[in-house]
């Protein structure tokens, strides 16, 4: 292997690379950027109509991601190498794959990857869909389909590339630091930049003045606001990318709270809409003057005049290959999932039959297969409704001119025409026979809006079609048995031609007849069914683990991720430094599952091993190779995770609250600090109310009191995911009693739907108390949720809350909680919120109940008298679930329900009167009534009310039978209306049974 | 021809070039630079021992030179590609000139030249020596030795180039404005930057907000400091640099007094030197890592041992060439003066006998031609002394062994030590005879000490033997016949290898005998006798102006300039569109003489016309290339002129006084607004005692409240030389009257050492009125003349003044003047600054004088009476000058010495009683003296007073033969004393005649 590129010498391969391809070759820009997307060559140049194509290396600031230089590859400061291909060339995943290796990445030694990364700045108005780009592990490239920027729809789309220079070097060169590449044959990239660095850190973490550097950024926005009020784009956005980038040091320096935030973020957004309007406007005036020039490498491929195949005569094998770019993983589920409808329901919408249905498919392509396909459609007759018989016929039972024209129309001879008598109208009828249509002339227009009928939650455009789907699509097979079915989709024409692996350079593969589709892909080491898939991943993941006395903890959700994210999975076995595994095994195994999609290895005792299993895309060809990449993006992980955890344990936890008063909660509601001192007083009220004892009590009191501090911590403010976790970890690690961490950590849960609950009663305590605070305090401030928005997700914090007092099986009223959390906040707080909120709480229940299959009409009844109380709301709706399963039910609910029906509208309570009631059928069911009441309690459970009524239906029955209500005599017929009100109130504040079905 | 490079082409070749050689490839800067110079990367990097080498482009920022993209290169930004070479390589020109061949430049085509131009900012305490790289008129790149940077001097020196790329490449496609150039193939220049250019414009000079920009400054400085406090270089550096920009864009705005910008490049210069000296203490203390660094192109030249030639026997030629790179057109003309000096001195001192010396010379060669030199110096004779007699022989007349030691130490026998008798001692004495060494031999140490003994007012260090000289030296030719005197002078050995001229690719040329020299020159079209190539200048130059029916107006310094700028002279006639003649004259030749050094070509009637005569180094090969880029390049200098002249005209002279009030012409003096209004006074003062009429006086009143107005004009700002000039074409054009109009420019006269002086009274007036106020003002404030520093220019000014008095011919006593320019003034100015300004206007008074070929003791008789009346000083001096060379002078000066001498010493002054002596002869000397009392007043001429003394002397000779003055009689005594004292008082307020030679 000859010697690898230097640093400087990259950066000229990849100019020579873009500038032969077309692209203007640009300079990095004269202000600090967080990336090369600011650069106007990109923010702006990829607004309108006009095409731009464009290279060039751009020096990129974050001020947060500063590690000191103690990082082997984090830094304030990376080189990026932007390219920008607007409109699509067509082929811009093999340009860009070209260029890697142009500067040296041989494809067949590495696992390049394309791993679904979206990308979206709300603040800028912008997103776009597309990939992180792997290098055995390693993030080396974005790249991505923007679809908006600065508010305004790109049209054409533009494809952004963006390297990570430092770390593609690394690869080439392999160093294992930044600091060690070579940047010229002389110097390392650590001789020139490491000093920088450092400095940087030092200024951005310590000593910025906060007040000055605020000062600035003002400074900025007014002068930004004064050039745009004169039209001045360039001006203008140079004090924007100040702006961002002085808010960026205001970050790293801790001082931007979340309103902060909130509110620079709204200020840059502003600023970013309004310099974008003026470009696109500036642009509009100059008349676009770009789209004169020529544009590189934009070869639109004919589209062939669609030519309907030779229809065949026998059945025959139907092969539609989609071919897209890298498939999130979602989508492909979704893909295979609906094709698995879709297309039969195509085919007898079709009226074609067959025998089998196959779908199948990879990252690359989702792939039908249909067996013997009915070469055509059946023949099928139509009665089609002609003119009134007297019109079609004369006098004389000869037809008329009209008739004859309407059987012409028909292509029937007009002997042929039939009268049909409806009632008294007649006419006649014409009975045409319809040809079935060849197959492969139906498929060509069926084909298409199969495709078109599609669903993805997310797509894009990218060409002039403007197609949508999830990423773009760039081949199409159409095969009924050899013929090539002719259509197209998205400006592709259909053809035999597929392509294989990309670690063999994606050749083009001819497909002779749709049957050989399967034998074709095994030919070339793509497995194209997901179960196959998927067991040979499990298979070679656990014989790995299995290799070093290891085994693979179940992860069903990780190992569908895989399977989905290759064509041809080969598993590898790396190692990482046994020193790490003093992390918490929560953040191990968070870096390894989230961020790399690796499988951790735990020993028998469920211990993390020093290993992990990756999966590559492609065979065992030089896996050593890959593997070292893995393992050396692993280590650069775990050495971030170790310095934030080293910093986050140099004190104790309770020492992060301060800071987190400058994180704010909400504006009107306060810093975090504030919430969870608020916490600490709610905390102990539901602690209460769940009847915790004074331990309990004293727990849930510390916990509250630290619940937030993690949110302070480097690691949590790196790995949010980790919060809670890291707040129990860091807790115990200060000499917190266990109770207190565990309680740290099951306020947060649970966090999504199916995970665990909180098992102890301070957490939950604690995690209820969170939630009541946050869903109070939100409605009270106007942020309930809307039908789209729910941006502090209360939907899943009345869940929770929900759950987790079905959970605990603690029967516990909200009203007086909620009340008791109004009190705390900041706000004032009306009734109609608290009604609101325990409406919003109730429907959530109801969506719980629902969900575990409960009828709506039970679920109704329950939650018309126990909405607030989730954990009596279920067992009463368990209960009653059972009771209307009964045989002898609608008994019951009938005798019962004629109590009701009859008082339901008095509007008065009348008494009943024992002695007055000369019936004895009323005083028997007076006594029914005085041992029903005996056993009920307005808290009384359903069983223990239905079990107390039930013995009551031969009274109820006995007293309709024989005596009469609405007697004349108004003391009588009050008194009697009074017992039966008095049976009604039985059951009220527990079950309303007039919601039941039946009733 | 192949099709010229585009622009980032350009950019990659430049790239590749560097890099191939061995440079480190950087990236433009994070930061709005003014110049690739501000790169840390040059900065910083140039600081301390460490070698550096490196490339990189850099879009530079100089918002005053903003053009709104109206003019063809002149913009706000342009892009610079900077080279570091550190150190010094040894070939650095011939690896730029290998750098423009690599870009397509090919030097047979082309004119490129190196044209002197130092770089110094006192700013950031850095300087260094260089020239403006010229490619057919158009400075396209900037060549530095770096000799100080931030205050620190530099060692290694390193060599700095920096390439104006868009001039380069607009050379290279042939376009004539920057917004034509092809950027890659499909954009130009202008497509992706013509909208900024414009936008930063009008944010520049029109809408940036003074308040908020100078509060940005503020809060870069304090943070830069902070930085520094905490030893941060990079994030000071980053500041700094944003300080300086924001300065640059209070600069164009106007809003930069002269006060404030002496206060904003002090804060900048500390700044700047604090990271500097942070800078190089942080290398020091991470031990200068570099210095382990290998360095590419390093190859030291062996200095071969010093073999003395073969000593010949017959008289032979000697040739000394000095190879340099371009020596600045003064250095060659100091090297060659001090050369035709020193040669036969060093000759003389070497004894060693030649027929001639001839001294020639270019600015690549100094070469000194000795004919018939003797081969060996004579032998001579030396008497040592030895012992005495009685130590060297003993009682027998023997030699002692000290006589003998003597004799073996002196190389004589014994025998023939002589012994020699001097008063009371005797010793021996050895006649030593030393036999004269070969010429080559005498040579080897004498060149070396000729070359050191040169003397250059500014030189600059380049290799590691920190040697000095202009430029530096590269090759050394020294030969003695056919033998080469080996030695070595600043690292470089003599040999007998010159350079021929860079157009051929400066190919080498031995010579084989000193004598071939002129030939070899002639051969290879060096012109190298600087008389003979300012002859064919000359005649070149007249001979195309005639071609036009023009001529060259008379201007020798250009001549030399242009002579002694080149090697090879070729002249090229080029032309202009004529409608740039209707602006100034002035602005045309001061352009084409001072910035292109063209020769205008003017008509018979003395008109200019469209062409200009320009100078090629080279050969007739292409000269149309050549003159179409002298043409390119002169039209957008008067393109830029007549944009400067559009607008200034725009509205009236007038209207650019407010601007004054922002130009500061000093902190305690006020505003140059200020100054004119004090003028507006002191003109009238001056006036009157210069016996203006009432017109005059208002001619001089007008002209002083405009006469700084044209400062504040765009053109003046820009070409500073055109003050007083461009004053007179506005007023003019503001319908100002025309006396008025000439009293502005006018006012100052002289400009410099043989300058034209005022013709009107107004103008000298007004000229007066502001060196006064400038000399009194400035004294007051402690300003005065040192030794080494006059940055406001008094001396110029003073003798100004003396010069203007002379040439009105009007007699002035300055001393009430000061007094009325200090009561104007807003300080307290005490007489001893009056006393220091009246003796040093007496210093420049003395000083012209002297010039003018009078003798000291005349100057000084005169200074002593009328040193504060320069005219009448002038006249008296003139005067005396010719009384004292007349043959009967010395009996007026002993006769009228006498009376002096004999009352100088008395301290009384007495009274002459003419009734009271009986002395006939004191009757005698009394009438004499009423005779010339009566023709001699206090404002008599010397002519005048000595006309009326020199009848005088009979009489006077006469009393002093038959009178004793002192006689013993006290009355009759001091009678005699009166009588003499009135005839010494007679002279004085005239002359001093005491101080005369001979008195």
């Amino acid at each position: 292997m000859s010697k690898p590129l230097s640093f400087q010498d990259v950066v000229m391969r990849l100019d020579r690379y873009w500038a032969d391809f077309g692209c203007l070759i640009w300079q990095p820009y004269s202000e600090k950027l967080g990336a090369g997307t600011a650069n106007p060559a990109t923010t702006l140049r990829v607004l309108g109509p006009e095409p731009w194509n464009v290279g060039y290396v751009e020096p990129s600031y974050r001020a947060p991601d500063g590690r000191y230089a103690e990082n082997p590859n984090r830094m304030q400061m990376h080189t990026q190498y932007q390219v920008i291909l607007k409109p699509d060339p067509g082929n811009p995943q093999e340009l860009y794959l070209g260029s890697l290796e142009a500067i040296g990445i041989d494809m067949r030694e590495h696992d390049v990857r394309f791993v679904e990364d979206n990308w979206e700045s709300p603040a800028l108005g912008s997103w776009g869909l597309g990939w992180e780009v792997w290098l055995d592990g390693q993030e080396i490239s974005q790249y991505t389909y923007f679809q908006q920027a600065g508010g305004f729809t790109l049209d054409p789309v533009p494809v952004e590339l963006t390297y990570g220079l430092e770390r593609i070097v690394m690869y080439l060169q392999k160093v294992r630091s930044v600091w060690e590449i070579d940047w010229d044959g002389v110097h390392t990239y650590g001789d020139v930049y490491i000093r920088p660095e450092v400095e940087h850190c030092i200024y951005n973490f310590e000593l910025a003045d906060v007040e000055r550097v605020a000062q600035m950024y003002n400074l900025y926005e007014a002068e930004a606001k004064a050039c745009m009020e004169r039209g001045l784009v360039i001006p203008a956005y140079d004090y924007i990318l100040r702006c961002s980038h002085t808010f960026n040091i205001l970050d790293a320096r801790g001082a931007i709270g979340v309103t902060e935030r909130a509110s620079y973020f709204g200020r840059m957004r502003d600023l970013t809409r309004q310099v974008a309007r003026l470009y696109v406007q500036q642009r509009e005036e100059m008349g676009h003057p770009f789209l004169k020039l020529p544009v590189p490498g934009a070869k639109t491929r004919a589209i062939p005049e669609a030519q309907v195949p030779v229809p065949a005569h026998e059945p025959a094998t139907l092969l539609l290959e989609i071919g897209t770019e890298e498939l999130p993983v979602g989508d492909l589920a979704l893909a295979l999932d609906q094709l698995e409808n879709a297309v039969p329901a195509m085919l007898d919408e079709a009226r074609l039959s067959y025998e089998t249905v196959q779908v199948v498919g990879t990252p690359r392509r989702q792939a039908v297969l249909v067996t013997d396909l009915a070469p055509r459609q059946p023949d099928r007759t139509a009665e089609v409704q002609g003119p009134p018989a007297q019109v079609a016929f004369d006098a004389g039972g000869n037809p008329t001119r009209a008739a004859e024209g309407f059987a012409r129309k028909q292509g029937v001879p007009v002997e042929d025409l039939r009268v049909v008598t409806e009632g008294d109208r007649a006419y006649v009828v014409a009975t045409r026979t319809e040809e079935g249509r060849p197959a492969g002339e139906v498929l060509v227009g069926a084909l298409p809006s199969l495709m078109e009928g599609l669903r993805f939650p997310r797509t894009i455009r990218w060409n002039q079609t403007n197609a949508t789907f999830p990423r773009p699509l760039r081949w199409l097979v159409g095969l009924l048995g050899d013929q090539v079915i002719p259509f197209a989709y998205a400006g592709i024409p259909s053809g035999r031609s597929t392509r294989g692996l990309r670690p063999f350079g994606s050749p083009e593969i001819e497909i002779e007849q749709a049957g050989d589709y399967m034998g074709a892909m095994a030919e070339h080491q793509i497995v194209v069914d997901p179960t196959e898939r998927r067991e040979q991943v499990r298979t070679q993941v656990e014989t790995l683990a299995a290799s070093v006395g290891g085994c693979i903890p179940q992860d069903a959700a990780l190992l569908d991720e895989v399977t989905n994210l290759v064509e041809h999975p080969t598993a590898l076995l790396g190692r990482f430094e046994a020193e790490y595994l003093a992390l918490p095994q929560d953040v191990l195994v968070t870096v390894m599952k989230k961020h790399q999609r690796y499988f951790p290895v735990v020993s028998a005792g469920g211990k993390l091993m020093p290993y992990f299993v990756a999966v590559r895309n492609g065979d065992g060809l030089h896996l050593d190779v890959v593997r070292e990449g893995n393992e050396d993006v692993l280590r650069a992980r775990f050495a971030d995770a170790k310095f934030f955890f080293d910093h986050d344990t140099s004190q104790p936890l309770e020492s992060f609250l301060p800071r987190l008063d400058t994180l704010t909660f909400h504006e009107q509601l306060g810093s975090m600090l504030d919430k969870s001192k608020r916490l600490e007083t709610l905390a102990l009220a539901v602690g209460r109310a769940l009847d915790l004892d004074t331990e309990e009590q004293a727990v849930a009191g510390r916990a509250a009191h630290l619940c937030k501090a993690d949110l302070a911590t480097q690691l949590v403010i790196e790995l949010t995911s980790l919060q809670g976790l890291m707040g129990r970890e860091y807790a115990r690690l200060a000499g917190e009693p266990d109770a207190v961490a565990e309680a740290i950590f099951e306020h947060y849960l649970p966090r999504s739907a199916g995970d665990i609950l909180p098992q102890t009663k301070p957490g939950a305590a604690l995690g209820l108390a969170d939630r009541l605070d946050s869903l109070v305090g939100l409605f009270a401030v106007g942020l309930a949720p809307t039908g789209s928005a729910d941006p502090y997700q209360l939907r899943r914090g009345a869940l929770g809350l929900v759950q987790i007092l079905i959970e605990q099986e603690t029967p516990l009223p909200l009203r007086p909680l909620l009340v008791e959390a109004a009190a705390l906040l900041p706000v004032q707080v009306p009734d109609a919120v608290l009604d609101a909120v325990a409406g919003f709480v109730a429907d959530r229940l109801r969506g719980w109940l629902r969900d575990k299959g409960l009828r709506y009409d039970v679920v109704d009844a329950v939650l018309a008298e126990r909405g607030d109380d989730p954990y009596s709301a279920y067992r009463a709706a368990a209960q009653l679930a059972a009771w209307v399963e009964r045989a002898d039910w609608m008994d019951l609910l009938n005798a019962y329900g004629r109590c009701i029906r009859i008082v339901r509208d008095q509007k008065s309570r009348f008494e009943f009167q024992p002695g007055l009631d000369p019936e004895p059928a009323t005083a028997a069911l007076g006594a029914a009534y005085q041992s029903a009441r005996a056993q009920v309690r307005p808290q009384s459970d359903v069983d223990r009310l239905l079990t107390a009524v039930h013995p009551m239906i031969p009274a109820i029955n006995g007293f309709f039978d024989d005596v009469l209500v609405m007697h004349e005599d108004r003391t009588l017929r009050e008194s009697r209306l009074g017992l039966l009100q008095d049976i009604w109130e039985l059951s009220q504040g527990i079950v309303d049974v007039t919601r039941l079905e039946g009733f």
